[in-house]
C-alpha cells in the first residue's frame, strides 16, 4: 500500500534529535501501515543550518528540540499559530510557558505533545492526560533525574564519595560537564511542575516548586541510612494538602518496600496516588538519545492521527509552602549524661514522634540517629535550629525525609 | 458552563458495573468540564432488567461488563454496527474473538477500548497501542493475575501452605470460590494472548498460549528459592523467537533485582522490553471493583473526545511451541557416591551448563538444589525425564523456571 508522506520538521539535532532522525526512518514503514502516512523528516534547523520559516512551511508537524526558553518559546507559538502539530522534550520551556503554550494550542486546534519532556519512555504524560483523565490523584511522587539517581546509586553500591560518583557520572555520560541544574534539583524540579499541573489541574511554574539537590550528601549519610533499611533518592513530590498543593523537590529514604526504593541506576520512576485506583508505578530509562528519541516519536504517532489537546485548567489551587515528612535526624554529641533527654525534649516541643533511636560511640563522642514520624516541615526544622545551638553538639545536625513509613519492615 | 450528555448503555452491573456506576457522577463534573461532555448512564442491562435493543438505542457508547462470550460477543458486535463506541473488560471476548471484533470497530469507524481487560488500572494496553505504537518489541513480562500473586505472597511471607494461602484469599475476596480458572494460569494466559497481540502486531488467540497454574506449589519449592535469593512469581511472557514468538503462562523465580520481583500481594506488574527504550515497568492494582472500573472510565473519556482504532494486524507470526529459560531444579536422592556426576551428565547430555548446585543430607538421604543457565525447554524437560527414572531418585524431580538471569546478584 502507499502511503501519503507526512513531513516533520526538526528543530535543533543535538543527541536527541539526531536520534529521532535516526529512529524514524527504521520505524517509517510500520507506521505507514498502521497509519496510512509515511512519517518523513523535511527539513532540520541546526545553528549552522536550515531557517525556521523554511521548515515551518514545509512540515505538517514541528519536533522542537532545541531546549531552552528562547527561541524555542518563539518557534513553538509561531508553529502553532501555523496550524502545525508539535512536539517537544523541553521541559524548562512547559515549566515557565506551559499555560501561555497550552492555550495556544486550544486555540488553533492543534496538539502540544510533550511525554519526552519528562521522565523520558516512562509514559507518565500520556498515563495522567488520559488513563486518570478523570482520577482524583492525591499524590505522586517521582525519581524524575535520572543523573542524580545514577550518583545516588554508585554512592550506595561501591561506597563512593559524591565527588567520585559524580566524577564517574560524568565519565560514563549520564551527567554533563556542568551538571549543575541536575545535581542541584532545577531539572527535577520542572518535572515536577509540569506533572503537578496535569495531576491536579491547576497552573504550577517553576517558581511554585520548592528543591534542594544532591551536593551536600555524604557517604556517611547512605551508609548509616542502609543501616536503618533505608535506601536514599532524589524524590520528587506533589501532594494535595488541605486545600492546596505542595511541589517539591529533596533529598528522601526510602524503605525497602516503597514501589520506588528499587529503581536504581540511571531509571527513572513515578507512583501516581488516588483513592479509587490506590497506586500506579511506572518505570524505565528517563534520559538517553535513543530512549528520549522513542517517547517523542510516541507523540509524534499520536499527533499524526487524531487530537487529544490538554485542556484550559479549571481550578486555581493554592501552592503550599509548607508539608508533612518523617525525618531521619543525624547527631554528633559529646558523650556525656542527659544529651538524648534534651534533644528529645526539644523535639518534643515541637510535636516530633520518635520512631527509632540509635546511639554509638565515637571515641570521643557519641554519634545519634533517629527517624521521627511524620509531622510539619516547619515544626522539625524549628526543633533542629534548636537542637544545633546546644553546646555539647559537635558539628552540624543532618536531616533527611523518610518517604511512606508504611513500607518500613 | 452547560455541558451536552453522553449517554453510556451499560450492560452487567456486577462488582465492576456497579463500581462504575458509583464512580461515573461522582467524576461528571470534572470530565463535564474538561471535555464538554457530561457522561451519564442511560440504561443498565442485568439478567432481571432492561434489553439491550432499549438500552443500544440510547446510548452514544456501550460498557459491556457481563464477561464470558456470548451474549457479550453478539452485543458487542450489534452495537458497533450501530455505530457506537465500546468500552469492554472481557479478556476472554478479546482472546478468543478479538481479530473478529477489531475488524468490526475498523469497519464501522468506531473505538473498542478494552484497558480493563489486562491488569485492572495498569495503563498497559494504552502504552502498547500509542507511547510503543511504533516500538519493536522484543518481550513483555508479566504478573497478571492478582488472585494468585497475592496466594504467592502469602506463602512466602507467612510460611502457609498453598491450600491455606488459597483459603486466606478466598476470605478476603482476592479469590473466588472456584478459583479454577486463576490458579490454573487460564486467566492470565487470555491476558498475555491480547498483550501479545498488541505487543507483535499478529493474531494471537487464546489457544496459541502454553499455561502452567501454582496448584503444583510448595511451601518447600518457596523456601529454598529464597535460600538462592529467588522469589516466586506466575510470569507470563510473550517473546519473539526466531522469526516467530513465544506467548505462554507458568511459575517462576525471579531474582531480587528483577523489577518484578517485589510485586506482592494482588498486584499486577508489567514488563515492555524493547531495544531503542530499554525497558518500561507498570505496576498497580490488578482487580478490584473500583479500580477496575477506573480503567473503564478512562476508556470512556478517550472515547468521548476521539479516536483510536486497534489497526489491523500486518504481519502473520508463526506461534512458537519451544523456549529458551533457566531453571531451578530440586532432587531428593539416596545419599551415596557417584549421584551427582550421573545427574550433570545427563543435563550435560542436553547442553544444560549447570550455574549453581547446592547439595544437603537429610537423614536417610540427600537433596540437590540446582540452577542451569538458560535452555531450551524441551531439552531441558528431556534431561530431567531421564533424570526422573535413575533408581536412586527419590520422589518426582521439581523444576521451575528462573528469570533473568542478569539480574542475579
Amino acid at each position: 500500500m502507499t502511503a501519503e508522506p507526512f513531513k516533520i520538521g526538526l528543530l535543533g539535532h543535538g543527541t536527541v534529535g539526531a536520534a529521532f532522525a535516526e529512529l524514524l526512518p527504521e520505524r517509517a514503514d510500520q507506521i505507514a501501515a498502521t497509519t496510512g502516512l509515511r512519517p518523513e523528516i523535511t527539513g532540520v534547523l541546526t545553528t549552522s543550518r536550515g531557517t525556521f520559516e523554511e521548515i515551518l512551511a514545509a512540515s505538517d508537524l514541528v519536533v522542537e528540540l532545541i531546549g531552552g526558553l528562547e527561541p524555542a518559546r518563539g518557534y513553538v507559538l509561531a508553529a502553532m499559530a501555523a496550524g502545525k502539530h508539535v512536539v517537544t522534550a523541553n521541559k524548562q520551556l512547559l515549566a515557565h510557558h506551559g499555560e501561555e503554550l497550552w492555550a495556544a494550542a486550544r486555540e488553533h486546534g492543534v496538539q502540544l505533545r510533550f511525554e519526552a519532556a519528562v521522565a523520558g519512555v516512562v509514559p507518565v504524560i500520556r498515563v495522567l492526560q488520559e488513563s486518570l483523565a478523570a482520577a482524583h490523584v492525591d499524590r505522586v511522587h517521582g525519581i524524575v533525574n535520572g543523573t542524580t539517581n545514577f550518583i545516588l546509586t554508585q554512592m550506595a553500591s561501591t561506597g563512593a564519595s559524591y565527588a567520585d560518583a559524580l566524577a564517574e557520572a560524568q565519565r560514563l555520560g549520564y551527567a554533563e560537564a556542568d551538571p549543575s541544574d541536575d545535581v542541584n534539583g532545577k531539572d527535577a524540579a520542572a518535572k515536577m511542575a509540569i506533572i503537578a499541573r496535569l495531576a491536579f489541574d491547576t497552573p504550577v511554574h517553576l517558581d511554585d516548586v520548592r528543591y534542594e539537590g544532591i551536593e551536600q550528601i555524604t557517604q556517611e549519610d547512605i551508609a548509616y541510612a542502609r543501616d536503618l533499611g533505608l535506601s536514599l533518592k532524589l524524590i520528587g513530590t506533589a501532594e494535595r494538602v488541605g486545600e492546596g498543593i505542595s511541589v517539591r523537590v529533596h533529598p528522601a529514604f526510602l524503605y525497602a518496600g516503597h514501589p520506588l526504593a528499587s529503581i536504581n541506576g540511571s531509571f527513572n520512576a513515578v507512583t501516581v496516588e488516588s483513592p479509587a485506583i490506590t497506586e500506579i508505578t511506572m518505570s524505565g530509562p528517563g534520559a538517553g538519545g535513543p530512549q528520549t528519541a522513542s517517547a517523542v516519536l510516541g507523540d509524534v504517532i499520536s499527533a499524526m492521527i487524531p487530537p487529544a489537546s490538554t485542556p484550559e485548567t479549571t481550578q486555581q489551587l493554592p501552592v503550599v509552602a509548607d508539608a508533612e515528612s518523617a525525618f531521619y535526624l543525624h547527631l554528633e554529641v559529646e558523650d556525656r549524661p542527659g544529651v538524648l533527654a534534651q534533644i528529645a525534649q526539644l523535639l518534643g516541643l515541637q510535636g516530633a514522634s520518635i520512631k527509632s533511636v540509635v546511639q554509638q560511640g565515637t571515641g570521643s563522642g557519641a554519634r545519634l540517629v533517629m527517624v521521627v514520624h511524620p509531622m510539619l516541615e516547619s515544626k522539625f526544622f524549628a526543633a533542629v535550629d534548636l537542637i544545633s545551638r546546644l553546646d555539647f553538639l559537635r558539628g552540624t545536625p543532618r536531616a533527611i525525609r523518610v518517604l511512606d513509613e508504611e513500607f518500613a519492615a
